[in-house]
C-alpha cells in the first residue's frame, strides 16, 4: 500500500506526547509536578471565564457562530482595527495550518529563524514547501540580514515570532520596521506576537502598526498565553481584507466552540486579571534572572512568560528536573523553563543549578 | 501583489454565512424562527453535558489532552475498536481537512458522488486534486459502478456518505461489500457516518465491520449530529494503524479544547437520551413522508435526520419557508429539510405544500 502516501510525508513524524504530570508522579514517587513546559499561564484564567461558561446558555446542538462576532466585535474596539480584518482559529496552531495551507505548494519557499516556533516549519513541510531555517544570531534574536539575504522568488512567506519563542528574546521597532520596508511586497510577513502581553522593552514594535502601511503583514495574537485559556484553543490573525479573505478560503467555518468564544470574550474583558499575572510575571521573571547571573548562568534576556538558558547537555537537565517534579523543554544548546510561580520558582532553580553547574544528571543520583 | 496568492484557490471563495435567526426575525417580523437547515439535533443534548461542564475542574490555563483519553477510551470500549485506532478532529470538518491534506496533492484526485457533503470536494480543491464527481442515480444513491469506473492511477481517496447528505439515501452492505472489494487497495475509502445513529434499514453496512479486512477503509463518526453536539466541535476517524497514523502527522496535536471532551464524554455514556432523540426522529420522519406521500410530493426515503424533496424551484421554495420562519437548504434540484419536532414540522408542511405545488413565492405574497 506504499503508493496512497504522500512523499512529503514521508520524512515526518506525528506529535508524540511527553508522559502526562500524573505518569510522571507515579514515575518517580513525586507528590506534586510542575509544569514549566508549555508557557501556561502558571496564575490560571480569570475566574470570570469558569462564571461566563456555568452561566452560558450553551446550545449544545446548534452550530458555533462562524464569524466569531461577540469576541471579534469586542477585539476590534479594543484594538482600533476593523472587524473584517480579523480571523479566528483553534489557537495559533491553526492559524499556522491555515496560512501554511493558503499560501504554500511544492513550488514556494518559507524563511525562518532557527530555533523559533516549531509549528512554521512543520506545516510548511506538510504543504511540500522548501523551508530556510536562518540560525539566530549569538544573542537569540533573529538574523534579519541573513533573514532578507534567503527571501528569493520562491519566498512566500517569511515568519518572524517576536518575542521569540523559545529564546525570549526580541527585534526592536528600528529593527523591525527596516525589515518589512525591504521585504519584496509579494511576501507575506508573519508576526507572531503570542508572547506580546508579557513584554516590558520600550522600543518593542507593536505589529498592529504595520497593518495600515503594508498589505502583507499579517499579526497573530492568543488568548493560550497571558489570557490563560490554552484548554480552549482560540487565536486569531489580524491583517488586511486581501489577506484575511484568502485565508478564509481554507477555514472551515465553524472552527471556535461556542464555549471557548464565550470563554476568550469573558477573558479579554478582565484587564485587572491579566495586569496581575504580567506583573507577577515581571517581577519572577527578573528574580529568576538574578539568580542566574549570580550563579554565572548563560542565559538570554526575555521578553516572555518564559526564559532560555543555555547549556551542552540539555536533555539531561531537563530529564534531571522532571525527575524532581519539574517539567521543563530541552532544545539544541540550552532549555526553555516557562516562569512558574514564585514559590516553585525557589524551589527550582537551586535544582536546576545542581544538573547545570555540577552536572548532576538523572542516572547519576 | 497577484503572485502570493496560490492559484488553485482563486477559483475558491470563503464561506458566506446566511442571516442569524435573529436577523431573519427582524428582517421579517417573525417571532420565531425554527432551523431545519443545519441537521442539528432539534431535541438539543443530554443534560447531563451541561452538568459534566459545570462540574468539570476546567484547567483553562493548559493545553488539552492532546490524544483526547477519556473520550478515547470509552469510545473504544463500546465500538470493540482499539484505542490507537482513532483520530479526533473538531468535527468531521477539521477530519476531512486534515484527510485531504495528508493524502492529496496537485498530482492526486478524488472520487466523490454528487450531490454529496461538499467538504470533500471544497478540500480537494484547496489541495489542487482534481475531483471527479459522479452523478448520483434517479433515485438519489451513490452510483457506485460509476464511482468504480471513475478510479484511475490518480485517485486517491473515494468519498462514501453513508447515509447520503443531503439525499438520506443509504448504500446496502452487500453494495458496499462489493464495492470496497473492488477498489484498488491502494485508493483510501472514506465512509462518512455522519448520521449512522438514525438509520433504521435492517441492510444497512456498519463501517466498522471493514476495518479488519480492508486496511484502506476509514469510518467517520460525529458528535454533532444524534447527540446533539454541533455547538462542540468533536467527530472522529477509525481506521488502520497505518492510516491513522499518516494522518495524525498533519493533525494540530491539540485540536479538541477540555471542554468539547468532557462534553461529548458526557452526552455518549447518555444511552437513554440519545435513542429517545431517534425514536422521536423516526416518528416525525415517517408522519412527514405520509403527508408528502399523500400530497403527490418527490422525495427521497431518509435514513437520517432529514429529508431531500425533489422541486424544480429550489430557491424560491427555500426563500418562501423562510419568509415564514422556517429555514431549509437549496440544492440543484431539491430542497433538504431537517426533520423538526412534531409540533413544528405540522406548521412547517401546509407551508412547504403551498410553496411546492401551488408555486406560491416569496415576491408572490
Amino acid at each position: 500500500m506504499q503508493s496512497i502516501f504522500k512523499k512529503n510525508l514521508e520524512k515526518l513524524s506525528a506529535y508524540q506526547p511527553g508522559p502526562s504530570t500524573d505518569e510522571i508522579k507515579k514515575m518517580y514517587g513525586l507528590e506534586k509536578v510542575v509544569k514549566l513546559d508549555s508557557n501556561e499561564n502558571v496564575y490560571g484564567a480569570s475566574p470570570n471565564v469558569q462564571k461566563a461558561i456555568i452561566e452560558d446558555a450553551l446550545f449544545p446542538e446548534l452550530y458555533p457562530d462562524c464569524r466569531n462576532s461577540d469576541l471579534r466585535d469586542e477585539l476590534s474596539k479594543r484594538l482600533c482595527v476593523h472587524s473584517d480584518r480579523f480571523l479566528f482559529g483553534a489557537g495559533l496552531d491553526e492559524i499556522i495550518v491555515l496560512i501554511s495551507r493558503a499560501f504554500l505548494d511544492a513550488s514556494s519557499s518559507i524563511v525562518m529563524a532557527w530555533p523559533t516556533f516549531y509549528e512554521y516549519y512543520c506545516h510548511a513541510q506538510i504543504e511540500g514547501a522548501a523551508t530556510k531555517k536562518i540560525p539566530c544570531t549569538p544573542d537569540g534574536k533573529h538574523d534579519l540580514q541573513a533573514m532578507l539575504r534567503a527571501i528569493d522568488g520562491t519566498t512566500k512567506v517569511v515568519w518572524i515570532c517576536n518575542p521569540n519563542n523559545p529564546t525570549g528574546t526580541y527585534l526592536t521597532k528600528d529593527e523591525l520596521d527596516a525589515f518589512i520596508e525591504a521585504v519584496p511586497k509579494n511576501v507575506l510577513i508573519v508576526i507572531d506576537e503570542a508572547y506580546i502581553d508579557f513584554v516590558t522593552a520600550k522600543d518593542f514594535p507593536n505589529g498592529l502598526n504595520y497593518l495600515n502601511a503594508f498589505e502583507n503583514v499579517l499579526v497573530l495574537r492568543t488568548f493560550s498565553k497571558a489570557y490563560g485559556l490554552a484548554s480552549f484553543r482560540i487565536g486569531y490573525a489580524i491583517g488586511s481584507l486581501r489577506i484575511i479573505d484568502e485565508i478564509n478560503k481554507v477555514r472551515p467555518p465553524f472552527n471556535n466552540p461556542r464555549l471557548s468564544q464565550v470563554a476568550a470574550l469573558a477573558a479579554l474583558r478582565d484587564d485587572a486579571f491579566k495586569k496581575d499575572c504580567i506583573n507577577k510575571n515581571r517581577k519572577v521573571l527578573a528574580e529568576t534572572a538574578i539568580f542566574l547571573r549570580k550563579k554565572g548562568i548563560q542565559f538570554f534576556d526575555s521578553q516572555a512568560n518564559f526564559i532560555y538558558i543555555k547549556t551542552d547537555h540539555p536533555e539531561q537537565v531537563a530529564l534531571y528536573c522532571r525527575k524532581h517534579g519539574f517539567l521543563i523543554n530541552s532544545f539544541q544548546d540550552g532549555v526553555r523553563v516557562t516562569i512558574g510561580k514564585s514559590e516553585d520558582m525557589k524551589r527550582f532553580l537551586p535544582i536546576l543549578e545542581k544538573t547545570l553547574l555540577d552536572r548532576v544528571t538523572e542516572s547519576s543520583i
